[in-house]
């Protein structure tokens, strides 16, 4: 039959050779999976054989509230929630995100919350029913991969704004509004940031705002580490302050609550005059595609919100905080490295000073003969479009902590200049 | 700034207008779920407030083993599963569905299981691997509607081949294999199926295969009722009938294990010659996408497969095909329907004499003016692209489904020319 377009398979006669995979599944490329999944070469045999250091929850130091536990519990044990939830989420768990989250000046009701499978399949519905294929999206450089990665896929340009390393990473806001054109679908901010550490003043995020006010760009605030900053610093959810810029705030439960295996995130649809009925209703579609998160622990938020002690969340921060603190001590006394004081989040963003080692030629191969050498596992500034650095996740215990930054300290001495 | 396209927001002066929601949010659309949450017209006062008999798990007659719950709360209370799975899925849930699914003649190893967010988010993986853009995918008619829902998101044709109702709704191989051409990208076959409620002889399923043989289209099995079939009937994995034709076999917990509101599926890659080389590396980079279904509920999968007797397979299909026939009996002696024997699965298929009713003026129709009158709510055969059907769920239990019978047969009845 006559056709525009030529077969994709390579077909050997008689055999099948190879069936091309979709143009949308090669462009989907997570360099973190990636980095994680490379193999180290075998070059010579290890000189190390210790644990990596690397997963937030796998040291069992962080552990979620026992009230998380007991109320997926009860929900798996009610068989109540063994049906197809609605595809935009149990009822009982949008109320709960509602009532959770609104705000006086950016008010919800269930409505206005979309459920998704982890902030993760928020963050792809968020980007999906936004941007065309041709179009583009602001996303911050140094940023979390996934949203280049949801890009990609999609075929939306990514554009990188940066954030300003010297102002606690703060967005270069000229930058920023020089990258818009007309075909900006939207600008994407993660406060407080992944991997970056930092926590956006409310006069930072007015300023944010007036460039979606001034060039009437809608704009995507993932806040999956909502409320989780350091000590003398304050939260604000980017939607409390405007009462005219159209925002989808991405949050869930992995951060604060200490289970991203867990996979629920959520959406909430901060809607400006009406300026998000379509947008609403496109999200309504695209939760239709997989049915939304895990039907007994969307079930189970209203008992985590309503039960577990106020103290939790402070005790947490502190935590997070003295990890930090470990880190940037013992690594700001190791050569060639710059530390950056994070405020918040779980990450500790370390610049490298690359004349100063005699061998090491990016942040990947600092990452590669790390690994190799003392078997500490961080990840390459390549992965959040910003080399030179490096991200130390702060989750794993005190002891693990210090012996991870003696090792590395200990590399940067044996390979300095 | 110059561009090729125009800005597709509509701008009031000094306001954010509406935002134009993404093309493919548009394009995608779910017939089901826009029938289940289309109101009802208040037309008159409705004559019945009797409760609806539409969900499959709702009544509790239908419940999951004990060993399902136990083995979900041991995964949760172990504090293991608590971080990031890998975005493939958990190893031991990836093992343990090989394990089960392995077969001589199509064996399977961990590395060929991906796990998915449902088996509706298989459906996603499996369509967006193997389609591009601009290509075709045949689908069945009457069929599940989230394929359509899928392709249309994806700008992918859907081309349906007939399945003949008079022949327990074999594929009409003839027209199938006639709506092939340069950019059909793959076959989709559902078995058993959702809504016919068939189970395609060995015989039948080679007779597919030899298609996808003979024009080097692969195969994308959806298997999500395996093994749930009635008396006399053999079910087959369609997988293990070829030695060459590549094939995606979807499956999941959903539906054996009666738990749909879990959100667990799985593709299994049954790889011939390694065609599926790059397929396969393109379900691993989609799969970073949301990262995975939830990491405790596919912790539990390998002792759910090991612990729960092999008793309780039999006993659930026994159940359900006592279902079946009831329905098949009493709506057997109803004004102007003709009921299809199921041969598995969890559905009954009607087929509408349009003509023998006076004011019912399609199935769509049909559906709205019962659920209006009786309270009764069935799916018109327009979500599964079969006009002129209805289709049941067996699942209520036998007093509701006595009930249920009984007022469609006095609709009938009230509405007989």
């Amino acid at each position: 039959m006559p056709s525009a377009n030529e077969p994709r398979n390579t077909q050997k006669p008689g055999g099948w050779g190879t069936i091309a995979s979709s143009d949308v599944s090669r462009r989907t490329f997570n360099p973190i999976r990636d980095v994680l999944s490379r193999p180290v070469q075998p070059l010579a045999t290890p000189k190390s054989t210790k644990d990596p250091i690397s997963d937030p929850t796998v040291f069992g130091n962080f552990k979620t509230h026992p009230v998380v536990v007991e109320a997926v519990e009860e929900a798996v044990r009610s068989f109540s929630f063994n049906g197809y939830p609605p595809s935009v989420g149990v009822p009982q768990a949008r109320e709960a995100v509602a009532n959770k989250y609104t705000h006086p000046l950016a008010p919800l009701t269930a409505n206005d919350v979309v459920m998704a499978s982890g902030c993760s399949g928020a963050v792809e519905m968020a980007i999906s029913v936004l941007c065309n294929e041709g179009q583009n999206i602001l996303l911050p450089r140094p940023g979390f991969c996934l949203y280049n990665t949801v890009a990609g896929s999609r075929n939306v340009e990514a554009r990188l704004y940066n954030l300003l390393a010297e102002k606690n990473w703060e967005v270069d806001i000229e930058h920023m509004e020089s990258l818009i054109d007309e075909n900006t679908a939207a600008i994407l901010i993660n406060n407080p940031s992944n991997p970056c550490g930092s926590n956006f003043t409310k006069a930072h995020l007015k300023a944010i705002l007036s460039v979606c006010e001034r060039r009437r760009i809608p704009l995507i605030s993932d806040e999956i580490y909502a409320d989780m900053v350091f000590s003398g610093q304050v939260f604000t959810p980017t939607a409390t302050l405007t009462s005219t810029v159209p925002v989808l705030t991405l949050g869930g439960l992995a951060k604060q609550w200490l289970v991203p295996g867990w996979r629920i995130g959520w959406i909430l649809i901060n809607d400006r005059n009406n300026a998000f009925a379509q947008v609403r209703q496109g999200l309504f579609a695209l939760s239709t595609l997989i049915n939304g998160p895990c039907a007994p622990i969307q079930a189970a938020i209203p008992k985590i919100f309503a039960e577990i002690p106020d103290s939790y969340l402070p005790a947490l921060n502190m935590q997070l905080e003295s990890h930090a603190r470990i880190l940037e001590n013992e690594l700001g006394k190791a050569w060639g490295l710059d530390v950056i004081t994070p405020q918040g989040a779980m990450y500790v963003m370390v610049k490298l000073n690359l004349n100063m080692f005699a061998d090491i030629s990016d942040d990947a191969d600092f990452c590669h003969k790390l690994k190799w050498e003392e078997n500490v596992e961080i990840l390459p500034g390549e992965c959040f479009a910003y080399p030179g650095t490096v991200r130390l996740v702060i989750t794993p215990p005190q002891d693990k902590l210090r012996i991870a930054a003696s090792r590395i300290a200990a590399f940067c001495e044996r390979h300095r200049k």
